[in-house]
């Protein structure tokens, strides 16, 4: 799938106790770029200072061989986002640094505070300021705001969050990495020899040479210091609930997520998805880059052959000019090419792996068409969205979502489609095992009430 | 397939008689950037003056808003290329225009001109001089030095040129586009209302709405003007020879050439490179991204799974550090990441498109072997490459070549193989027609002699 | 003089009320930028939202056209500085922003607040967090930790401030200026019809159409809001107490301070210096650009002939290569040239404006006499500063100030000079008024004990 | 005198044998920044290769730390120019290189070839190419079109070149350094050690520890190679006739011209012109920066306070944001200030350097007006330009001259000045030597009918 609108998606990764471990998060934070291509900042420690660079932009274009050089230390944390257009300000960019009397500290944080806005409130209300409007400066005053070692400020904190989110807070010599307890936003730690490695996906460890990794633990807090690693639990030893979007399109391939490969859950999809079709057709086109897993699955499962049918154009960044309204009412067409050559005069079951507001697809639908294919089954690998996501994905609100708005067969109309069809919420959760969250596609918000907060 | 060596690739794009043409170029040279992201440029015209944008850089970082708006006009002729460390000299940078007293014009062009030292060292002896050591200046030279009408001009210019090239030609009101005899190299041309659109592949024409388009015949000289379109014949009525990489490695899926598509011959040779398979193994891992079609269809003839087991990171730009040798030493590794959930324990059938000095796919063996796999068969969709390209393609010398220097046993000991295989060259050429050079392959060289020059 | 040593200067500029005020601003902030290049920002309210763009970098560097088009406003704050080399974080560029609950209010500042640490220690103690060391969020942080309207904040903010200061408050209807009851930094006021205008130094105000300008009272507090202009006495009753170095070197001579013109004391300063001359020489040399008006009136009073013997390098921008120790020492000079033919064998009245460290005053001895003048007489328009300025002016420490190390035969032996004199104190304080703040010069600091911070 | 209309200046600078010749020359081409800010290129030769580095921009902007380390070399050419907005093209950005195939060159140039459009015809009916509109390139052709050794070849060009030029051309072991016959154009030649520098401006020596320098004499062409310096006359021992504007306008004060320093010749058109001076004022302002030493010599001989009642905005760079005309109207001024304390009800004698449209005239007048001045006097230490310059300097056309179009009391009524009076003929022609070039002055032309080219 390829998606147009902003959302909220962010990455964080952290090195303790390494040569030059800002060098080295650059590479981490190079592979979860796919997250977040907005902004990007390291803070960096050498045990006595903590340094931060940031700024809007990709990581390669802020980072350049002088900065890096700056950057020296033994102790780095990192962050890249998506950002909104509303929203570039530089105040928002993490990592975020505190400089507190006792002690300088930086914090990353991705997902969401639900409860933000009381304790913002409350803490407003307390004398306290805010200068921007992201969740680790949020966090940072509420570390801030109690007594205590830090150890203890952060437990304190923790204990006042509600949400879905992972953070790690770095010190001149300690670090800590918190995921919350619903276990809904991915953190992964791996040993490198003496050093340690923390990241929002576990592909970033491939970029070094590790000797273990796991997942951090709902609820799990870490203390990495020089006398070792200590973890905490601060929840109620509920298994994770991680997101089945992150199986379905955020996550790389190449990650785990509780013990499932990404690209092996979305082969599942596919195969599970093939097992209900009903339509015969004679081709299966992917939607690169994020379904082509499922599609090829899919194919296999159907014995049929799976074709290229979709070229992606690269070279699409942040200079990159749009064509305008005008221009792409005469054709001019940037993102998605089809290949007439192969879809000319054939049936096309075209698979996607989600479909959020419908615009890439009756998009899809159309380009299909256009290059002749006879007729078009969309199959989607995943449940319908029907419900807005309140842990700190997707952006979209209700009345967006096509899959609340419109009934299949209009979809169809609206698209431009012979026939859609989505995968099974039962298959589905067969895919992506029974915790995951899919309040996004049954409604079944865990904790939250949708309209008014948690429970 | 992934290429770290230079090549001397490159593709031009040109539109005559649009509204706003340099605008819609941009589209156009956009979708052929794959070609070359080191060097960009525009020369457009009003009806009066012939305007020219070019630097180093990749197209969007040239043509940002402000300079595509003063690129204000009826026809545009452009060009992309990649260039050697040792050549990002500007004088180089196309397309190169001409301010002679009877009118000026620009002109770009692709391929090589192989009596090009000694055209050069003609016209040096008669005083004229060279500022760069582009074909494109030679061939302006060329055509300039010639009397008559422009038209006669550029015949002259044909008759004296030898290798395997194409070119186009921009003055404030005619257009002129050149395939040389061999036909080699490709060139397209499209109607899109009343304007004209040429380029070096097909797909280039996809981003814009176009009525009918074909390829410009091998020896074909086109006029355009105000009157129509006129075409001439230069050549012997030979038909094309396209070069056999372009449909292996260079051109993208969506394109046509010589009426077959890319993908489409892709997908024929993973086919017949499984017709011939006598190893059993688990699973097929295609190398991202230009062996993927050949790698699904191989996966699909063997009935064996095809796993994404490779996944190649994006955003890999002009500014991004790449690791030094003692941090690739220390295992940073940032292009390309095996999966080991897929591929751990798994004896694997890992196909790339082609082989040529061999460092690719020495470091995907060792790569897939790190990450679990227990067997690795190395499948190459094409047949050794043993002899160099004197066409304007690969720039690699014999010496380098993998496949004139090792036998088939040597390169898997040298690769960490448990076996290799290539495609046989008889069932190559089932898949890229019987015209197609294979000179890279088999060495059989037509009008050229690789040692002394055209024959 | 020409320094090379970071100093912490800064300077505001803030436009109320005013069509398109962010454009205009630009300008203002423009002619201010003398006080610092190092970074700038500005804050714009369209009366519903501030937003706020800013970096390091030159003005001009941050704001192009499509950034000032962004800032579409009535009202906009801004800020340049001066940053050393350890100071290039993001946290402490100005405005800062705080967006609380009861609205968003951006704030600016000059000067330095002497207990500035131990009023973050106690607000740190009671869990406020800093992300930067910036005055600017020191005085944000106080005015929100005080309850009540925002005018009450400030007013109670003020209260606990110790310090030589000025600020701007911008909310999205209302604005704050803010000069401390000591006066020693600049702050003035002008009205542009409906519109009033806050600058640093009156000079800015010379960008605009003004009807009338004043400047801000030491103590003055003004609030402009849709009702007009208030003003509140927050002060004694004592006259201000202006910092003498801005007639010397920091103002523009544009400016006015207190009621003088900067350029006028200038010369003042240099005729009194010329009263007490006891040495003949041929001719005077003033040191570009600040001792310039101070040297021609020195020339005039004496009766010699005033030469333009140094020549100022413009173009030294922020990408400028400086040459190499190895390189200067191999003579590559490039900020200041002395010219031979003027200057050769010629008794010259080297006269500067101030002497600090003593770096440029030997180098400018040095060139002179390497020009080939006979005899090189320093007189310094100024007072010896043998004192540290503890008001956020000059940072050089106590220890590092020639007039403090050394007497002034030891000064004329160290530089070269054949003789070397000051301007005498009580002839200075005729020329800057008998309030000013001499306090580097003679060690009176009032109301702040320079080893234990304020009295 | 600010000028805001482009003119065709430009200035080169060149260092044969010397250790890291292209970084020593970087320091030399800054030093003439003032004679063109708009393109600026060095190329350089190690002995093997002749590389070059150019591109449109500042020089700082262009050739930063990386770049400056790969233009590794012994020899090097460099060259800066003031582009106007038309002509941007990177073909017109010296040094040009010619990659002949006896060798390759590189050729810069200043001021202008007469007879160059004859000879572009001429060669462009030879089947030769021109890319640009530069002389260098010109030149380049016209030295390349002759047989022989380079010696011989660079000697026919010169006799067929019909204009006021210098150039200098950079082989891998030699240079040429040609100055024409008419002498109008500066060139200088320097000894440094073993090295040899040449230069547009005396000035630029500055830079660099010097042994000894001289002005290339008219007509001379030197040779620099490893057996040392050789001197070869093609003039007919004609004195040269240097611009007389160098030295009002277009030199650095610190330059020397044909023996005379030009502050000192400034110097004098101000005492000059004050002998005649007839109406009673009360202070003299000069405009910066090249009126000043005019105005200051000026007010010394009339006895009379030499003021600074004008300000000059530095910061104005590339990237500064214009005012609209809107805004000016608005009263935006951004330039220049007037000081209203110094000029408020004084009879001022406002002196500037020269008057060529009168824009900044009239614009300066009414800034002392609005600033308050009672009388405004403008004084012009120059005589009136009338005449179109065809030397290559200023490109206004006589229509545009406001001394061609307006008598003294016109030029005052469109000014708002209360009298006008420029520097007699006769006394200027005594201070800038009786050889200099008067022709805008007093239509003079020597060699040149102005309508019809070369007599």
């Amino acid at each position: 799938m390829n998606r147009f609108e902003p959302q909220s998606l962010s990455a964080l990764g952290a090195i303790y106790h390494m040569n030059d471990a800002a060098r080295a998060l650059y590479y981490v934070l190079h592979s979860l770029q796919h997250r977040g291509q907005d902004a990007a900042g390291m803070a960096c420690t050498d045990g006595e200072r903590v340094v931060c660079e940031k700024n809007n932009g990709m990581l390669s274009e802020i980072f350049q061989e002088g900065v890096l050089a700056e950057l020296n230390g033994c102790s780095a944390l990192g962050h890249v986002r998506l950002a909104s257009a509303q929203d570039r300000d530089l105040e928002n960019v993490q990592p975020i640094v505190v400089r507190a009397h006792q002690g300088h500290f930086a914090i990353a944080t991705t997902g969401t505070i639900q409860n933000a806005a009381a304790l913002r409130d409350a803490m407003e209300a307390d004398g306290l300021i805010f200068q921007g409007v992201s969740d680790a400066e949020l966090i940072a005053h509420l570390i801030q705001f109690y007594p205590g070692h830090l150890f203890e400020k952060i437990m304190q904190a923790c204990s006042k969050l509600e949400g879905s989110y992972t953070f790690v807070v770095m010190t001149k010599n300690t670090m800590y990495a918190m995921r919350s307890p619903d276990g809904i936003h991915p953190l992964w730690i791996a040993q490198s020899g003496a050093s340690t490695v923390v990241a929002s996906e576990s592909a970033a460890f491939t970029m070094l040479d590790i000797d273990s990794m796991r997942e951090v633990r709902p609820g799990e807090l870490i203390r990495l210091g020089l006398e070792g690693a200590q973890s905490f639990e601060t929840g109620d030893g509920e298994p994770a609930r991680p997101c089945a979007m992150e199986y379905v399109y955020y996550a790389r391939p190449d990650s785990m997520l509780e013990n499932r490969n990404v690209h092996a859950v979305r082969e599942d999809c596919g195969i599970l998805l093939a097992e209900e079709e009903t339509v015969d057709a004679d081709i299966v086109v992917g939607v690169p880059d994020t379904a082509m897993s499922a599609a090829a699955a899919f194919a296999r499962a159907l014995n049929k052959p799976y074709e290229i049918g979709l070229i992606k154009n690269r070279y699409i960044g942040s200079t990159y000019i749009r064509p305008s309204a005008q221009q792409r009412e005469q054709g001019i067409r940037t993102r998605l090419n089809a290949i007439s050559s192969i879809v000319r005069g054939k049936r096309v079951y075209l698979v996607d792996d989600s479909l959020v507001k419908g615009f890439t697809a009756k998009r899809l639908c159309q380009l299909m068409k256009e290059a002749g294919a006879s007729e078009v089954h969309l199959r989607i690998a995943s449940p319908r969205i029907a419900h807005p996501c309140v842990y700190g994905y997707e952006e979209a609100r209700a009345g967006q979502l096509a899959a609340a708005r419109y009934t299949d067969e209009e979809m169809c109309q609206l698209f431009g489609a012979d026939s859609i069809r989505f995968l099974d919420e039962d298959a589905f959760r067969l895919c992506v095992g029974p915790a995951s969250c899919m309040a996004c596609m049954n409604g079944r918000y865990v904790d939250v009430d949708p309209k008014n907060g948690r429970k």
